[in-house]
This record gives C-alpha cells, structure tokens and sequence, in this order.
C-alpha cells in the first residue's frame, strides 16, 4: 500500500540554526530584459533563487521555487522582481528573497569609421534581494582592448596590447542601464572593442590605442573616479584583468568602496 | 601622411599549404531555432564559423564573417543556414563552408503525475557544412537519471542513483528534431528528469527508476538500437556519463557507428 | 637609438586613489603542500598574488611578483608564507600583501569494508594575507552523497540520491588541516564517497546512506554546529550543494558566520 | 539477512552490441612524467580509462579502472603505460584498453635579455592505446605571442597583438618530447611567451613581434611545414587560435594531415 505523502520539510530540525541562504542554483531559463534602445532583449539565463529559513523548520520547499519562476515568463523587469521577490517571502514563509540572473546581453556596437554594425556580447550578473526593502547588484563584464604604457615607452616601435576585461559591480538606488556602465568604461580603456570591423577601423582602433596606452591601475582609478560622481551609488567595484599578450597570466587591479549600507 | 589600405591578406602565402579550416570561434549571438511545438524559440548560441583556404592565399578576410552573421538575423533554419554557407563560399573564394551553433534549448516538460510545467534546457551543437553538398551534424546532451542495477541487486534497501548525461550526436540526410532525440534518450534511461517535480511527481519517479535500474552499458546500447532503425542516418554516436554518487568521478559508456559516408 | 628603459610605474597617477588590490592572476605553478600524514604532497596550484597600491603611485611593478613566487620553489607552509608576504610588502612598498593558492588536494581514502586505498581530490583556496598582522583563509571542498529524507518517506522502495559539493571556508588563528575539515563534513553527510570500492563497500554505503538521509539543510546546520564550538575561529561559512539526480539543476543551502573581526 | 553479493556484470546484455569505449572519466590523481631536462616532474592529472566491451556482456568492472590505476603509483613512462595497459586488458577481458592523462607540463622559461628563470605551463594530453599494437597520441597547447600583419601595414603606429594558443596534436611512432614541441611552435609565432620578463626583456619581446607579424594562417602552415619534415608521424593537426585584442571573439586556423593509418 502506497504511503502517506507526508512533508517531511515542516518537520521540526535537529540542530535549531537559522540557514541564510537555501533555494536552487544552476537551472538555465529563456529572459527578456529590459533594452535602453529596443524595449527588451530575448536572452538566456543562468538562474539562482534563496531565502532565509527560520531555525525551527527542517526544510524549505524546493519545488515552490521553479514554481515561481515558472509563472512569471521570463520577463526581467523592476516591477517583475519584485513580484517574483514578494511570492518567494510569502510562498516559502521567509523573511529575507533572493534571486539571481546570469546572463549575456546583447548590445549593437557601431564601428568607428566604418560605421557596420554587429553585436558585442556582455556578461551581466543581476541579484534582486526583499528584505524589508528591495535593492539590487548588478554585475556587468565589458571587453576592452588595453595597449601597455610601459612597453610603449620603452620600445622604438609598437608597444604589446591585449584583450582585457573590465568588471563593474554596482548596488545602486536607481536603475541604472547597462549600456551606460558599458560607456563609461569602453570611455576609459585603451579602445573599446568590437565584432566587426574594416580595414579603417582596425586602422583607426589600433592608432587610437596607441595613443591611450592604460596600465590595469589607470583604468580602474579613471572609472571609479567616475562612479563617485554618482548620487544613486551605494556600493561598487571595479576591477580589470589584462589577457597580457606577452604572458599566459594575467594582470589584475581593483577598487572597492562602500558609500552606504 | 596616412598609409595606403593595403590587402595584406591577398599576398601569396610563404608557405603554400592548403588550410582547412580559418575562421571565427567564441562570438556569442542571440538566435531563433525551429521548434517542433511553438515554431521558433529565442536563445543564445556561441558562434564558430570556418572556410577552407587554398594554398596560394595569404590569408582569409576574418570580417566577412561576422557581415555574414550579422546580416541573417538571428533565425536559424534549414533553409537559412544554406543561405549563410552559400554566402560564406561566394565572399570569401571557398570550396567549403562550415558553421557551428552551440545552445541551450528549451523544451516544456511536464511532470508525470502532477502535471507541473516548466522548461529544461538541453545542451545542442549543430554544425552545418556546405562542400559540394549540404550536411549537418547535430549533438544533443540530454539529463537523465541512472540507478544502478548492481546496487539494486547487492542491497537489501535502496540502491545508489544519480544524474547522467548522455550525449546523441547524429549526422542525418533528413531533419530530426530535438525534441524527438529527447525523448528516444529519456525512453531509455531509468527515468527522464524535470525541473518542476512535486511530491507525487517524486514518488513516481522514485519507484519507477528502482524499476529501470541501468548502467552506462545498457543505456548506450537501448539507444543504438533505436538510431539503427532509422533510415536517414549516416552516422550517429551515443555516449552516457553517469556522475556516480558514490564517487567523485564518472562512469562513462560509447557506441559510434557510420553507416554511410 | 634606443630609448632609455624609464620606469613609468614610478610616475605619479592621474588619478590619485588608492588600489585595493593590485597584482596577477592565473598563473599555474608546481607546489608543495603540507600533508598530515606524509609530511608534504606534491600537486598544482593556480596562483595569484596582490598588494595595495597608494594613491600616488601610477603602477606595481608586476614582475616583482613572478621574481618572488619562482624564488620560494613552491614549498607551501605558513613560514613560507610569511616569507612570501613579507617580502612582497618590501619590494613592492605595500601595506598589504596577499597571495592566493588553489589546488587539488589528494587523500588516500580507505574503503570501509574492503579497505581498499586510492586518493580522492579535494579542491581547496589558500587565501594569506599580511597586514599588520598576518591571517589566512582556507576554502575546502568535499564531494560527499546524500540521499533525500523526503523522497525515502515518500517511496515504498529506495529513494533519491547524489553526488553533494560540500564547501568549508574558514579564517582561522591556527592551523586547521585539509584533513580534519573533510573529516568533519564526511560525519555530517548521508556518506563519504571513495574513488575505489569492491561491491562489499558499495552495499555498505548504500544501506548506511539509506539510514542516514540528509537535506542540504541538515547538512549546513550539523557542521556549523561543530565549528561553532571551535575555539580559534573567526568567521566559517558553510555551504551545500547537491546535484539533484532527478533534476538538471542543484538545491543549495549556506550558512556564514563572523565571531571575531 | 544479506543478500549474495551477486555479479550483474556479468550476466547477458538485452542489446549484444559491442561497446567501443566503457571505463571511467574525471578522475584526479598525482602524476610523475618524464621531463627531457630533470628526469621526472610532479604534475596533476586528471585520467580517464576506457576498454572495449564484447556484445555478450553485460557491463565492466568499474573498480578495476581504480584499482589498476592506484598500484601503478603515478609514474608515466612509456614502459608503465604498456604495463597499465596490458593490465586493463587482461582484467577486463578487452581487446582493446585507452588511458588518457590531461594534466599541465611545467617548463623553465629563460628570459631572453636578462635571463631570468620562472615556469610556463603547457596544457598537454596524452592517449595511449593498446589494442595490437601500442599508439599514443600527444596534444600540447603553447601558448604565443602573434601581432597581425595586416594590422601593422594598415596603421603608422603599432600593431594589434595579443595572446594566442597554439595546439599541436601529433600521433607518432617514437617518443617526441614536450619541450621539442613547444621550440617547434615558439620559432614559428611572433614571440615566444615567458612568466618573468625585466624591462629589457619586454623591449625586445615588443620589438622582436613587430618584426615577426604573423596571421594564425601563417602559424599553421609554418608548423605544418616543420612537421612534414619528420619522419616517425603517422598524424597531425596544428590549430591557432588569437584571442583578438580588438574583438570579444578569437580567430582560428588548423591543419590536419594522416600520413599512415
């Protein structure tokens, strides 16, 4: 005879600790987020979701998780996160949701001379918490092409350059887009890079680099000076890793503050 | 005084050997692939796409590929990807092309008993060549889950299970759907698994796994035997790796055969 | 004629902030580690290396770092560590140095019925640092199989179950070996796992993990409990992963806590 | 009471097709290889160990994988792979028996100005087959230096360079050592690449490329040629791949000969 279909997770826990963090990690799904210029974006995700869980529970309920996410379609918006934020406190009975998309974003770049168009993928991490209020970190990887200050010096021609890339993680009180942390730091590289290019604006690029030659330590003082300005900041991080073409390691450099809490 | 443009890649070669294969890989591009149920779904594919070079070239114009990637649009169909092959043979003098999409597709499971709907992605690479004919080889990784018939059979309880994987790659003179490759893996694993699974859905397939016990042997052989059934195939390999979990390594099974070159 | 080798880094910076971390990432090298039981193990570690950086510096000499690192010929112990730090401090005019290990791990396990020997990795970040004092981090994690308490109350037979990721990081005023730290995690989860076991080991875990289910919750909870009572302890977080076999994607649960700054 | 520890392995397969590769993946162990200058170096491997499978049996003994694996103690030679192998073919009842080793090679690179020492990794894969006859297959990625030819004619200033990887996959009737690869491939890109470069050695290094541009079309058919020279290869491929300074992508080029079956 079939048993009873008890749930063992409202069970009382044999070691009464509050967990921070329990939910579902690794499941991929099909997003729109939010375009400046298009409206919205069909991309894919890689997606987390967490919530605190009281002392005296045994367990969460796994399946409420996918449940949520299910419903919601796969629309990333402010008001979306919140709705899915909102269901998980109330659905999992928590005090504190978290939900995390790891995604690559799709901008059109536009060549410097040539003007042709083609995509540039960028590696943006999102994570929506509800605690008491909402807040968000926005993660976002921009590719850029670094040239060496150093070995334009001390070389008689040329100077070594590479691919190079920029991470800026941000906790801000206003939304804040994508494509404009992509300008400010594709504004503060050696150049920005792109998918496609002509004879012209390779030309062009290359020159250009070469007159803005930027070690890893200028580029992540030249953003974060740019991120102070900001008002809406609570928190960010920047950080610049060069592919050095002249080594199979990389250089690395990074600047955190906290504004507020 | 600005240098002239110059054709670098027009230049004969210092060594005159025949390359086959110069091209792009690792550019990520947001794509439509056909659906068996919805017609077409959005996802995100990394993009590699090659031609062959004659020994008398210098070099290929790397350019004319993302102008051809970019220029499709994103829908990726049989009809589309001759079009791109055909294309890439004209612009860049080839006598073959070649293209490679790889994705996570999305296809909407539904629970055994509950009913419950949510999406599980399936790895896919599909690599189209245009030579003097068109062909394609399509490789889909589907999730399983394994118990193993030795424990099953040592153990007064229980036996050890875990996820598995098993790839399916095929080459075809027809089109065969994704979703049809599914299902022929899921028929002959101890169970299919899903993303949204409630309490009744957990009991089914529990039992009916301890029911289907499998090793990576018998998965790879039910499979073969289905794939030689079919008609349009030229070629297929079906491999499985079971992340054991009692051990910190897979067990691992494969059966490649060609029936036609 | 050739230019004089200037020292740009020597410069001032256009941006005078300080840098957090400043330094390299991802370079490979062969290490020895200390070894409970045999003294010392040879494996691999992918290392990085980082200082601080004043606001009046334009740039770290990166150099320096690979001069320190292939100096030390890869005996990791923490007076080599602390020669390590201090000598980057020195030669960098830094307040902070830290270094970075991460390395597999290998232990001889011995089955439990059969005894039967052979290793198992463990993958493991050695985090040191040197202000002015000197601390470390050590990440530890520990393949482990857990078997679902839900689904064994669920199921008339059997019940699922995994391979589990279990990862400890600690910051210790002493020394805490690999060794103990997996031990902990192994006592705590529904069984170890081994890389080699006759069918006597295998029934035995089988039939023991069936006694013994575990959620990620449990597992989280038990082991806080036993580093909560550890004396020379600053901070632990515990994590738990397991790679759901009836599902493509993981349940997570974390526990982090601070006693000391 | 306990059931007998029966051996399903053993018994008959419902599908008798023949499996062309069953055994294990993933796992980690210790290594010792032959090193051309010290004798032996200490490296990590991870192994896999794969043997043909008869239709009229069930499934193989995974264990024995382990247990031939953990007696041979980590050496790799020519004549411990032969003893490994003919050992999984005699405990397994195969015709035929693969054991692959994919682990990182550590060389001691000489700056070429100051001569400063430190270690490059190379990422190297080895197959040995016994079925008849011994064979192994070798496959070793050197990372380079390459700066574009055609970026250098196009711009009054500089180049785009960067770093690139070049994998040599040789299937050989004698022993060919690692380190003769890496020379092969090193006087065949723009620059060599090195973990401890001084000043001097960045001048030249910079230098050095921009009188050596070269395209990855080049790359492979300059190693190509150095290949056909020799006279114990039945098999090689020769790929590069850039990781383009200007573009979030790389480009790629290969070359792939059998001389003798």
């Amino acid at each position: 005879m079939a048993k009873e279909l008890v749930d063992v997770q409202n069970r009382k826990a044999n070691h009464p600790i509050t967990i921070d963090h329990v939910g579902i990690k690794g499941i991929k799904y099909p997003i729109q987020v939010f375009d400046k210029k298009r409206g919205f974006q069909h991309t894919v995700a890689e997606v987390a979701m967490f919530v605190d869980l009281p002392s005296h529970y045994k367990g969460t309920h796994m399946s409420r998780f996918i449940e949520i996410l299910s419903t919601v379609d796969g629309e990333i918006s402010v008001k979306m996160l919140l709705k899915i934020l909102r269901r998980m406190k109330e659905q999992l009975n928590a005090e504190t949701s978290k939900i995390e998309f790891h995604f690559p974003y799709f901008i059109e770049k536009i060549a410097p001379v040539s003007h042709s168009k083609a995509y540039v993928d960028y590696d943006c991490t999102l994570t929506a918490t509800l605690k008491k209020h909402f807040s968000y970190i926005l993660k976002v990887i921009v590719p850029v092409h670094t040239l060496c200050p150093c070995s334009k010096e001390l070389c008689n021609v040329s100077a070594h350059n590479q691919r190079s890339y920029v991470s800026v993680t941000i906790e801000a009180r206003s939304v804040i887009w994508i494509e404009d942390i992509v300008d400010i730091v594709e504004q503060n590289a050696s150049s920005p890079i792109y998918s496609y290019l002509k004879r012209t604006d390779e030309k062009y690029i290359t020159e250009y680099a070469y007159n803005h030659p930027m070690f890893v330590e200028d580029i992540v003082r030249a953003i974060s000076a740019e991120f102070e300005k900001m008002n809406d900041l609570n928190y960010f991080n920047i950080e610049a890793e060069n592919m050095e073409s002249i080594h199979n390691h990389n250089a690395y450099a990074s600047i955190e503050r906290r504004m507020k809490d």
